[in-house]
């Protein structure tokens, strides 16, 4: 209820206790059947199993769970018993030879890759979203800022093709994390030797390497990838998806920064849309108390959530520095911020997606914004062009008092810059005369200037920028089933 | 001289105010030859610089410089006055075009480049004496534990082996990141525009791409990749070094939990040597007050840096959502931080080098620890194997029983099963009868209990587990010059 | 149920959806009661609210709640619709001249004022128990352990007494902040201006100070401070909160710490007892897989705790830098964290005072572990007596020899020492003589050297510390009513 | 170099590695001195090493202390040759008893301390200049946002009345937290046991509470308070130091946030002078490529330092959970971060004092502003004006209908409301008629309605407000030698 940044999204309900009990179910199941794949339990009772958790329903057991705050523990009483129910020689299978840490583990990285293939479908809708507004805008002017102060002109192509560009970074990280996220097994100790004490019990003679095979197959049941080790206190998976998930909310929340800072009511260039589809969340941009306010509230969210997510991939990145076999906090500090940061980067990606699709821009705003300075925007160019004529120094002492008066007399630079400049402005080259089709008096200082002073003519590289970043595509999915690096 | 995480390694010098000078001096110098190699300086101009550049002093600077406030503004009128007394004519190229932003974030750059090429020397040596001492150790077997108490029995190669993989995984993303740090040019607001104000200055008309190569050449000059595009306030590059850095920090950290808890005086198995090479640091693992104390310093001064970094990780996380074209207040966070991490790192990694290569193994002291707890380390096994002869719960419930017995008297788990148990033993199998060269009774309870006891013979799959690691080779590391993904 | 720091605990309870919608009802009500309070509305319409407030299923509510993304809009809809259906006339009363952050605030400073009461309980719980713990093990000698190794003996009663100190520092910080914990009234933006506005429309000039008088009214309604302020966006109470739960976190971490590393097997010093009154968790230290096993599941839970809840403070101070009178990101990015602190700290709370009631002390383990290092643990003493005798430096490498014979050779020190030094210790003074009541004979180096030695006898003022720490008494709770300072 | 927000600040000077030499020279001279007190040295040596470390010179110190790793040990050789050279008999008293972590904790206290008295002092200037600002500007109005959008106006003088409200709130928790601030003695292990044995070396039999004794003899030499039991492992002094350094970045975060966002090129409400003082740091708001660029610098630093200070906090917060006697890495981590958190904090108290005195205040663009909704501001009074006439709903849909036609349209909100709703308003009571001393037409439409749609007239309670904060004054300074509570 106080996560407005994620209540409601897909990645809510694929984090929830329920989420996390079908994972733990699917986890046992793919178990049973690795077993049975290398002859360690009947295959009767490997389909006893996965029938059973097919049938379980997780919303029942997570009453249970919580009231016992090891989830693992009444989830394997509860689905053993229900085994038995079914086929009593199949229930001493259940759970046989692992650890509560490899269900967990295990569940966890099916809840992790279950939750980023949302969240990438939603940042390839955020892509592509940005690319259709990047070309539209490829042209349009507006102020370029930094510190809060116009600086130089810049186009809204360029800061749409910006943060597609983050949006894509943001993508390929989660892409390569979620393809590694790997299957957990390795028992009491990451040695898997339960695995083959059960073995022993049976009067089999396992061989050395009986616990790499059952990893593999383990792995594959799950769909998961295999990892070299059990990683049980080699925590990468985890610390993996902590940098890509404080990466991603990092790059949406750039997005959410501008939108704020563009939306606001002075400045007034962006406006939230609705972000189609009847969304029911359209309205709470509203207030209660004042009728006419819209707020930007999906960029609101992201940025809260750009906010937290940092912080909680300081806790997983942390826990990296886990003790012994099993460490004695660090796993458990890892829970609860991990379905924290999937959960604020799965609603990120919602809203960033809603955002990007029904972004409103007003290039009518953008342009006026320009002329707030009365030229001052500009100066940069004109001190290029000013310094062949009266020396750099002199060119820039000129432009700092021009400057100064046009900031204090409320004048235009054009004015402030007085008719001595003017007069030496005349020996200005014409610089670009194809920006000049209808024929400005060719060498004349006014045409010279205006030209100059004009801010939507001093783009730069802007145009050839957003193709560039245009041109880039965003790189396919890996095969989840590859082992990881 | 409060950091002796890294006070004194290469990665202090290599990120002090002088290297970050030195390295923009050389973001200086690149631009100039940059601009020469599209026609838009003189060659002459180029070449002035960049002899300027090398025989400046940046130790002279840093004073100036941190007077200063803002270390380029000076740093360009030193060059620049410095620049004139070689050719006044190449003095007006100097910082052309540029903004601060370019040169700090590109000297950034190539700090963290030079630093990184460091750490990853020393994760190598870290990697290669724990390849080491995990293969002489595959089969020294030591108590495993979970949650601070005995668990099962493991090895000291899989723990090895485990930190080893630890050190690639960071060593990977390390390499990774250190080949896609990027050159940054944009100008005033990342759209290059004063590159085409001077072009139009001296009478020439610029392409509308001119931005786009110049910043390919700057980045070929620079030796680092060539960005997509300008990233002021799209910081992926800072990010990543942040996320990489955390990553590193932890890996490292984790082999300081366990060197740290394996070295406490009650368990003893494992003592920080002396590093090797006659350094000046061996010493301070000693008390100037306590005679007999041999401090594990390498280890606590790693775990410190991990408690650290993912702190300055998540400010540079947040220093993501960074509004406008220069953000007031994000940039400027990210300066320390980075720096900060980058010597903590460096400072773990070189501790971490020469801890791994020192590092005093007492298989001894592990085989006596593993007897601590009088058999109970093996009650898995236990389990399993009794389960067949007296039911799944009575065979936990006789274990429960005797270990708790064990546990109060302080006799042996053996004795404590009592002789019931020890009759029905006799029907056990033999398990593995190849671990009996020299003719253990066949089939007496004894032998089989004996042998089911044995802590050294239940270790697994922990040797084709080491096997396994040690067969995985430190990826190569990227050209630096390919272009960021 | 992935957060078994707090899961089943009171404050779990207290900060759940229907505690957060109940004090948001209690919120409401008291708005309309101190409207009335001040003439603003109708007493009978104060009456209503408040009644159909008592009336009203917060669990009902939440699920539409959950679903609005915003709480208070929902909840104010259907309170609005139960007091018309009591009382027509009273409807338009409902959240009249609010804003939703002043009800949310507000809930939330009555949810944290709740949930401290529960934590400052079992804090006083906690302290009680380790001061009857540190008293009677007042003279308990143990290991002193400096970087993980042994150093000069201490107490337990002492190390105890550190404990209860760093509990009671926590508990005084919890004080005071909860007294101080203020309501919130402000309206849109902090000026109470619709308070105006409905007065002007019921046909009254109101008073200049209409708005302050009506926030006291307000707060002593709510049973909460009176704020000289309203604090939007002057986020001292949530600050506050957030250090003090930070240093709670912490405080009982140190005390988990320590218990995790004297529970460690090798160790064995401490364990953890069943923490009385037949509570459910006693059984989750046991392992499925291990049956001998018995975990430091509560100071486990507690060293999680303690790492989460600094990152969560780290968000909630970044919040404080919030511009405009409501902010796009720092408002909401307070509300889980600050409810995960609460409840992780909460539970930890709660683990920490079932731990000190619980917690089994082993006088015996730590006299064995006094003479692990066979003497070595006195050398500090030992180098102070010997100075005088065979001056500083001489008595120095003496005792470094000794050590490290002792430590290699695997002898006690005083054999190590050599007959040398027992010659030179006749010349010892006797020490505190009384501590031979038995008469060890006078002046003898070896009841000299016997002395020195002991490592129960080197125990300086330990229990003189732990006599004037628990001559501290918790310090008491601040009436909740006080102005905020 | 890389710290703009601290650098060349008194605090900077304040915490360099030679204002830490010097901090432990004074430790280690208060330590002769209280042994001198208690007959446990001679009054000459206290003297000898007091004069001494009155002489040496912390800068030569630094460079041999920076080699060593461990900033203690070198100072000890130093200081103890030196007083060897003046006074032989003296030398054996240097450091006697101690342990380095009594010298560098006690130091680190005297470093905060003066650093903390720098702090005060700004922060002091700083309210005294948010003072005179809000009394000036108590009547100035101007718009109130949220979510970045206009809400209601407010007044300039509720805006920095709240800021100078955090400011007191952030002295207050400092000035606290410096009066308790203590000196740290305890020994290797925080039993003082050293003192006891170099008494019994001297023939005495030390009183049980020798320790004790010194401790508060060792306080009231340094001039810090005197704590109740060695803190070696009890970290409140740091922990309360973090909390407090991060609440004050915070609190000067938050009035930064404000005037960036008041200064933002279309807003301009806000420009930061020049602070005063012929300030070094007036130039560096310049841009060396923009001549009319005016950066709020000072604003932008302290934001950079609010955006670190909580990590460090985290860390500091973090270290609290210490084990042992000595942890093997978290005390370690503290020295930094608290380092670094002092010095942000001491910059960014600076900052905020120069911004706070030399703030530029525009009432006028206030008031154009206010203007920019045409009359939007102001929906919150008439949809209360406008209920009684209309009916709540009605009210409601009429002024949602207007506002979106006003924000469509481009027309006035006046005018958009029609004729009708004109026409009703005719039976609008007059609102507080005072206010038209000239004589609007009483109950005419036309006056009723723009007197309510006057932004300026729709003020709530923020006078009264303003007078209830400037009433509060800064709480005095307690005396820092009372012990802590």
């Amino acid at each position: 209820m106080l996560a407005p940044s994620w209540a409601g999204s897909a990645v809510a309900r694929l984090t929830g206790d329920a989420a996390y009990l079908r994972a733990m179910l699917d986890a046992e199941a793919a178990l049973t059947r690795a077993l049975a794949a290398l002859g360690l339990a009947p295959e009767t009772a490997a389909a006893a199993v996965t029938a059973v958790t097919h049938r379980l329903n997780p919303r029942d057991l997570a009453l249970r769970a919580r009231a016992a705050g090891n989830p693992v523990v009444p989830l394997v009483a509860e689905l053993t018993a229900a085994v038995a129910g079914r086929d009593p020689d199949a229930a001493p299978y259940v759970h046989r030879g692992a650890t509560s840490q490899d269900i967990l583990d295990t569940a966890t990285m099916l809840v992790g890759a279950r939750a980023l293939d949302t969240v990438l479908a939603d940042l390839s809708r955020t892509a592509d979203a940005l690319r259709r507004t990047a070309a539209e805008h490829r042209d349009t002017p507006m102020a370029g800022r930094t510190l809060t102060q116009h600086a130089v002109p810049t186009t809204f192509g360029l800061k749409a093709a910006g943060w597609r560009s983050l949006v894509l970074d943001a993508r390929d990280r989660l892409c390569a994390v979620r393809a590694a996220l790997p299957a957990q097994l390795g028992g009491a100790a990451g040695t898997l030797s339960a695995f083959h004490a059960y073995a022993e019990a049976d009067g089999r003679v396992p061989a050395p390497d009986l616990g790499v095979r059952l990893l593999a197959a383990y792995a594959a049941e799950t769909g998961l990838a295999e990892p070299a080790l059990p990683w049980h206190t080699l925590r990468t998976p985890v610390a993996d998806l902590a940098g890509a998930l404080a990466f991603t909310a990092g790059a949406l929340g750039k997005m959410a920064a501008d939108v704020l800072t563009l939306t606001r009511t002075e400045t007034g260039e962006l406006a939230e849309g609705s972000g189609g589809g009847g969304s029911s969340r359209t309205e709470s941009g509203g207030s209660s108390a004042m009728p006419h306010k819209a707020n930007p509230v999906r960029a609101t969210l992201i940025a809260a959530a750009a906010r937290q997510v940092p912080a909680q991939a300081a806790v997983l990145y942390g826990s990296l520095a886990a003790e012994d076999e099993r460490p004695a906090g660090a796993w458990h500090a890892e829970w609860q911020p991990l379905r924290e940061a999937l959960r604020l980067v799965g609603g990120a990606a919602r809203d960033a997606a809603e955002l990007a699709a029904g972004l409103r821009v007003r290039p009518h705003r953008m342009r006026q914004n320009l002329d707030t300075t009365r030229g001052l925007i500009v100066t940069e160019r004109l001190a290029a062009a000013l310094a062949p004529l009266l020396g750099r120094a002199e060119a820039r002492r000129t432009l700092e008092a021009a400057a100064r008066r046009t900031a204090e007399e409320g004048i235009a630079l054009s004015e402030a810059l007085g008719p001595d400049v003017l007069a030496k402005a005349q020996a200005l080259p014409d610089g670009a005369p194809e920006r000049f089709p209808d024929g400005i008096p060719e060498g004349s200082p006014q045409g010279c200037l205006r030209q100059l002073l004009d801010p939507t003519g001093y783009l730069g590289s802007a145009g050839a920028l957003v193709d560039r970043a245009l041109a880039r595509h965003p790189s396919p999915q890996r095969n989840p089933q590859e082992p990881t690096p």
